[in-house]
């Protein structure tokens, strides 16, 4: 597998970047525990993520949407007789995940400060757009970038359009993230290429298997700075 | 003044193309009148207010950050003791925000068609990315435009973010819109060109006096058909 051909290198951010499927699965065990009086918590986290998905279409990913269906979970769960200072206490959840300090991943500013220059590198992540843009600003990353790509979704098209954008052919973008099905499948299906870099933990809705076809087109690293050895080729 | 040297032309989305403020307005009536048994209607509107702009550094604009201010109005005005039953009904008047149909404002499909072609189209809205994605799609109006920016803010250093991102002089760009404070002023500012068109509701947190050194230096139409004739010029 060649990377000689690389402009541009696109980010995921979160799990990649930086630290964040932990704070959610955090959140979702302070809410398990909030609602212990009403069922138990494995059933109260399904009923959660049942309600999420249900509302993905219409309120999309991130926190406040995630603060949403939390409290519709605990309205159902409680068969609408919780105490209005349980819901105060899952609006606080929410303020708390969209506060969260940011932690790098390791070697990640090394990294984008060795690459940088080299190449062009963007950011490319789905989710919030002011939670997006909050985070990318704490971290104190923002220097490395041309460019950020904050989209509602991660599908082959918007890809797609985002290559056009960037005025580049397929074969010129190398796509970096955590997730197989939001940053390598689609942009392998489009003839871009991608690297893996798995996070510890993956959100259920992002798992997926893939067969031979795919797993022979793109790399996995361990972690991100493993990276500069792929480009620098053999 | 002459709009001669225009390239490219933004248009603001909200109360701009389409109707918005006013599904916003009836839904805090609905609120002001599910609340109604806990104070007056004129007291709930103002403790939703200050909620609301306490929590917009936090949670930006758009529909969810609207609901779950409302959620938090509702536990204080009741000193904790609304019924959950309620709490759901606040949750579905967003979901019907997010569900409204789109209602496009006079003669807009046609002003875009006409001036399509003549300039680079583009709109530069503030919201939640989802959200404004979806209602764009809904509005059939996407054809006409050449790149959708939305913006987390709308201040004078993030138009020059967009006009640099456009590859274009500050004087080649004209914006439209219904804000004041949002569309018009900070493009004035950074040199750019700016036409209001007035909507006959604002959020009283868009409202601002404009001094007359600024009101010289932009014009109002009263409907976007208007702009024809503007650009068109003596």
């Amino acid at each position: 597998m060649s990377y000689s051909k690389i402009k541009t290198i696109a980010f995921d951010a979160d799990d990649t970047l930086w630290v964040n499927e932990t704070y959610f699965r955090e959140t979702e065990e302070k809410f398990c525990k909030l609602l212990s009086f009403y069922d138990t918590e494995n059933k109260i986290d399904q009923e959660l993520f049942k309600v999420i998905i249900r509302n993905l279409p219409l309120y999309g990913y991130g926190s406040k949407s995630f603060v949403l269906s939390m409290i519709e979970s605990a309205l159902e769960l409680s068969d609408y007789s919780i105490h209005p200072r349980l819901i105060e206490k899952i609006l606080d959840l929410g303020k708390e995940i969209l506060q969260h300090p940011i932690h790098l991943l390791d070697g990640v500013p090394e990294v984008l400060s060795d690459l940088n220059g080299k190449y062009k590198l963007i950011v490319a992540t789905k989710g919030d757009l002011l939670e997006q843009e909050q985070k990318l600003h704490k971290s104190g990353l923002l220097q490395y970038f041309h460019h950020i790509e904050i989209m509602s979704e991660k599908r082959p098209q918007d890809y797609q359009k985002l290559i056009r954008h960037l005025d580049i052919r397929p074969e010129e973008f190398l796509m970096i993230g955590n997730s197989l099905k939001s940053d390598i499948l689609p942009c392998l299906q489009i003839g871009a290429m991608a690297v893996h870099v798995p996070f510890h933990t993956t959100w259920i809705y992002e798992e997926i298997s893939v067969n031979s076809d795919w797993s022979e087109k793109y790399r996995t690293i361990n972690k991100l700075s493993e990276v500069r050895d792929l480009l620098n080729g053999p």
